[in-house]
């Protein structure tokens, strides 16, 4: 048992954790308790200890299902878009598009080999933007980020959905339903925590890699072969009958629709930590095989897409398939092959949404940290996950999920903004870091000159290409959606602020005025509300008779709208037996009972005006408030009961004032259930766990 | 300003209700504040004194709408329930069906008038079967009541909107949604309160009585004329084709179901206490206008539907008409006056719903006074009315409504059992209640034992005339949906019983057990849980070491999974300086700083855990645990704070134990809210009212 007299400094006390429990209440355990412990054991799973924390590094081959997963799957939905928006002139344009958008690819590719090599522990674009560019542009990129994360989720799902409803159309209509019933898995499996993420990200990516590899392989193999534009292909009804003369206007619109094809390959910036060692050296081959394979999907299904002469369908339409579908169908036809890819598609594209499910909830903790959002984002819950930010992440997607049907095209035009934003702020940054860093070097030799400069110089084309990526997305989409995305920044960045202010304000009123002064204090007046004098009150009384001598029992009486006059003479009788009576025969001075008549049947009303002429009789004195309370220990006894000491509390705690103290005196008509019975599982837990459980310190 | 030194003995003061509000703090009040008393006034209205209760006294006119409503609105769905079981055979049986139910009147009527004669207060059947048959009769009468309420609710509104739907067919498909809509006015109206019914009952129940008079008076001249069977009512399809043959089975299927039309009569004597002096003389005269207006429309009807061959129709299929709006239009024809009747009809129907509302919330306040209903059922409301009960009775008609579908037909088996077991419980109640009387008599003279046997004789012919009918009902009705009732009956009946059980077993509990102790105890050990020492916890702290020398503060370190030994190095810094040191200085005991490491990250479990181990340790002292608590006064603020103080007291309060007790030190960052600002208008109300408020007593 724990020793408290003892005054030993740091002390560490093992607490063995022997099962104390009462027998004899165990067996009370209201099964509805258990039950519910039971079922929340079951769907979010038993609480982990704070040292359960997975800490497993990553090697290449792991890493590209992990952090390539989001990057990959947008090749699902970025040249779809690219061709909604072209149309009729879609077969033509596509290629010439593609190109522009791996040669900005590319350029995305030699900037984040530096910023990842600069910044080995978490370059994320905010932790980058506020460290180089101030406070205000890193909040610009949080924002940015979060607003991408969660549209990465309705995209990456309402995808996954589209490529299921084109392999079986017939689950068309359902289309929303089945988007929603995604998130929530996939929101359930975040709230549980996925530990070993690796094992199950693998094989689709692997799966889809190959799937496509085989359906481009192929499919090119015909194109040589001049078997290329077969009949499979039916001439679809386009979406935008765009005049094909629209040219320049029409080629940036697809361009930054093309644009969320790169969306994701951000990733491994943001997780270098949880690279093998050399950390570097794996992070920078994860990212160049990433990038080569997104870039050979991307110009594999261009070219393909204009040799079939495939076209964007609606979404929104019987009969919809999506663009990897059409090309799936024409090279492999509706085989076991078709449906192996498609399934793949639909696995890559929803773990790609989980993929944000990682990064939004580790984001949200660090602008938490930083008290731009409620600490609750940055509380770890029973499963060792951002629980607050992951529950924020389900609710934003399904709203998005529903305002926008789960209809890809419509939730496009808001994606990669927010990105983009990300992106050039991030690169942005990087130039700010490189030069701070020359400025602070020490040696200014000639070699030093050209690398910084040139450092400056690669991320400085980084920034400046993805920032003109993001005018053009911005002047592209702005009308179509993307005002909204800027809307939505803006009203996020005053958000912050305003908590921010809000917590600093708090700190500085917390901030304690000097030390602690032990003069002695008069004692409180003590005031005992009570409805009637039984042994409720009784125990309150002793608890009330020993903080103070200057007591006041309070009954408010015609609650009932009776008989007041008839109800105080009964209690005023009880009270001089019992209470006033046994006082002076003990010397003390009795309490007094004061009897307040309530017009309005208010117990609450009543004792908080009390209260309030007992503030303004006596100036300095606390008031402390005993109030007895009946503990109910079954809900059906809530139904039994007003529950005028709950609300008495609540209202006198909130209007009461400062010089207000409440103090609650339990009373339980059969013996309260056991801390164990709380808690059985998590104790089961921990003492298989066997590590002696939680340790004490003391000063 | 309340003096509460003075100790004279049963002092009443005035209190003026001088605003002493602070005009500054009437500013700060929340818009959400102030919007909530704004909306609930206007909804429900301001609170009402518990002197505002009104106390009108009716005489004949005004108490054949308040009482008659129901009994006389019955005759719009009696005749027909009866048509509906006769099928085909409707016209010719419904005659002789009619006078069985016109002779069990007749009895009942003689019966009733001797019970208002002996129960001049309140004569309802759960009093008098309580009083004369002993308890668990009077629960059977009273949940007999309680269902048979429920079910009046529900068929009158049905009703009321079949009145409707047949004037206005295109209505007939949202007939359940009319039935909602009607029955959330009435619930509204009820928890408003309704002052003058009577003002409000009248000219719908005077509208009635004439248009039915018209109805009935113009039909039998024309049937006189042998003008009587036109062609204005087309052969309807029949809803159940009962072959004619079935003889005695379906004449008492029929009488069963006619026995509908005899519920609500009892509504005079449970309310003689409203008449005017001489009580039973207006009493027994309303109750003679009701029964013999409900004879002439109950035999009118059904004279006039064998003479225009009126039949029944489908509630739930298009083109439906009731018997009253086939027989009004065949006499007035679909004119002006149809109109009018139907009109009246409808408005009858609803308000006879209305009656319900004020007969069970009361019947529920004593059932509940008795402690067989939990005590909620006998508070007075806002508005002075039982709130509870309305509520309760609303929710019921709701959820039977949605199950029936709102048709009345469907309905109907289920109704009058209830009424049928309160008439004969209340008659047999009458029998033993005269013979108690007789026995009690001093002087047994030949008078007198005529006297007493001649009223058990009528009341006992009353008991046995309504004891047959309900057998008759229940045989009738009993596969048809009246099990329903009797299991509801069984099963209310022991929740009654339950919930005494539980009141009594709290009751001997609560029983105060001798004489208050004065003797003085040790001192609490103090515990303190704080998450960081800051103004809050030292506010705490101030008024820890003012209860006990022995004050220990727990810190829980690691919450956030973070390193617990540099958080509580930091901690215990802070300590030694501005707690320990000062305490040394100022010649106190210095309290003790503990800190735990939740491996869970669990406040809540830890702090019980060692209050727990505390308690083990000492068996003895009280445990008071005092939690600082910062207080939110505005709603977004509880987004942006854990409620770590919230669910420690209540886990602490509901888990601790007999020895705990749980003090909250409320911390406001700005001032807290004045009580003027949570009450202004009903201040404004009082101050009005002008009679110097609320008085205090003082003993």
């Amino acid at each position: 048992m724990l020793d408290k007299r003892r005054n030993s400094d740091h002390r560490e006390i093992g607490r063995g954790r022997r099962p104390v429990r009462n027998p004899s209440s165990h067996e009370q355990a209201p099964l509805t308790l258990r039950l519910r412990e039971y079922l929340v054991n079951l769907v979010v799973g038993p609480p982990l200890a704070s040292n359960q924390q997975p800490d497993r590094k990553v090697g290449l081959l792991t890493a590209l299902p992990v952090f390539g997963l989001d990057g990959l799957s947008s090749s699902a939905y970025g040249p779809e878009a690219a061709l909604v928006v072209l149309g009729a002139a879609g077969a033509a344009y596509i290629e010439p598009v593609t190109w522009i958008i791996l040669a900005l690819l590319a350029i995305l590719y030699v900037s984040y080999r530096q910023t990842i090599r600069a910044y080995p522990n978490a370059a994320g674009s905010y932790v980058v933007a506020k460290e180089n560019l101030g406070t205000n542009l890193g909040l610009m990129a949080a924002a940015a980020l979060m607003i991408d994360y969660v549209l990465n989720v309705a995209v990456g799902i309402s995808a996954g959905i589209g490529a299921l409803v084109s392999a079986v159309p017939t689950l068309q209509p359902h289309t929303l339903m089945l988007c929603l019933i995604v998130l929530a898995v996939i929101s359930l499996a975040n709230l549980r925590g996925t530990p070993d993420a690796g094992w199950l990200f693998a094989p689709p990516t692997y799966l889809f890699i190959a799937s496509m590899a085989a359906v481009l392989g192929v499919g090119v193999i015909r194109i040589i072969a001049g078997d290329a534009h077969p009949g499979a292909l039916t001439a679809a009804p386009r979406v935008a009958a765009a005049a094909p003369a629209a040219g320049a206007w029409l080629l940036m619109r697809a361009f930054a629709a093309g644009c969320t094809a790169m969306t994701g390959v951000e990733a491994v910036s943001n997780g270098v930590s949880a690279f093998r060692e050399p950390q570097v050296k794996h992070a920078h081959r994860t990212l160049t095989v990433i990038v080569a394979l997104l870039a050979v999907l991307l110009i594999g299904i261009a070219s393909m897409a204009r040799a079939y002469g495939a076209h964007a369908m609606d979404q929104n339409k019987p009969g919809y398939q999506s663009i990897l579908s059409q090309l799936a169908a024409a090279v492999l036809g509706r085989g076991i092959f078709y449906y192996v890819t498609i399934g793949s598609v639909l696995a890559v594209l929803i773990l790609s949404a989980n993929t944000s499910f990682a990064d939004l909830p580790r984001l949200c903790s660090f602008v938490a940290k930083d008290k731009f959002l409620p600490g609750s984002f940055a509380a770890l819950g029973r499963r060792l996950v951002f629980s607050i930010g992951i529950i924020f992440l389900s609710t934003s997607a399904a709203l998005l999920l529903i305002c926008f049907d789960g209809i890809t095209d419509r939730l496009i035009p808001l994606f990669a903004v927010g990105a983009f934003t990300a992106f050039t702020l991030s690169q942005a940054g990087m130039v700010a870091h490189w030069r701070k860093a020359h400025r602070r070097s020490a040696q200014p030799s000639l070699s030093h000159l050209i690398r910084s400069h040139s450092r400056m110089l690669v991320n400085g084309v980084g920034a400046i290409a993805t920032g003109i990526a993001l005018l053009v997305i911005l002047a592209a989409k702005l009308r179509e959606g993307a005002w909204i995305v800027v809307i939505a920044m803006a009203t996020l960045i005053s958000l912050f602020k305003v908590v921010r202010a809000y917590y600093k304000r708090l700190e500085r009123r917390l901030r304690p005025r000097g030390p602690l002064s032990f003069k002695q204090n008069v004692a409180p007046v003590v005031l005992l509300p009570m409805e009637e004098w039984n042994y409720l009150a009784a125990k309150a009384m002793n608890f009330a008779v020993e903080l103070s001598d200057d007591v006041t029992a309070l009954h408010v009486s015609a609650l009932g709208a009776g008989d007041a006059a008839a109800e105080d003479r009964g209690l005023r009788l009880k009270w001089h037996q019992e209470v006033e009576g046994p006082a002076i025969r003990a010397g003390v001075k009795p309490p007094r009972l004061v009897c307040v008549q309530s017009r309005y049947r208010r117990l609450t009303n009543a004792v908080l005006e009390y209260v309030r002429e007992l503030q303004e009789e006596s100036s300095e004195r606390l008031i402390a408030i005993v109030i007895p309370e009946l503990i109910k220990v079954h809900w059906w006894e809530h139904l039994l009961h007003t529950h005028h000491a709950l609300r008495l509390r609540r209202a006198l705690l909130k209007h009461g004032g400062a010089r207000v103290v409440v103090v609650s005196v339990p009373w339980y008509m059969d013996p309260p259930l056991n801390l164990d019975e709380m808690s059985s599982t998590q104790e089961l837990d921990e003492s298989t766990a066997g590590d002696g459980g939680a340790s004490v310190t003391q000063a």
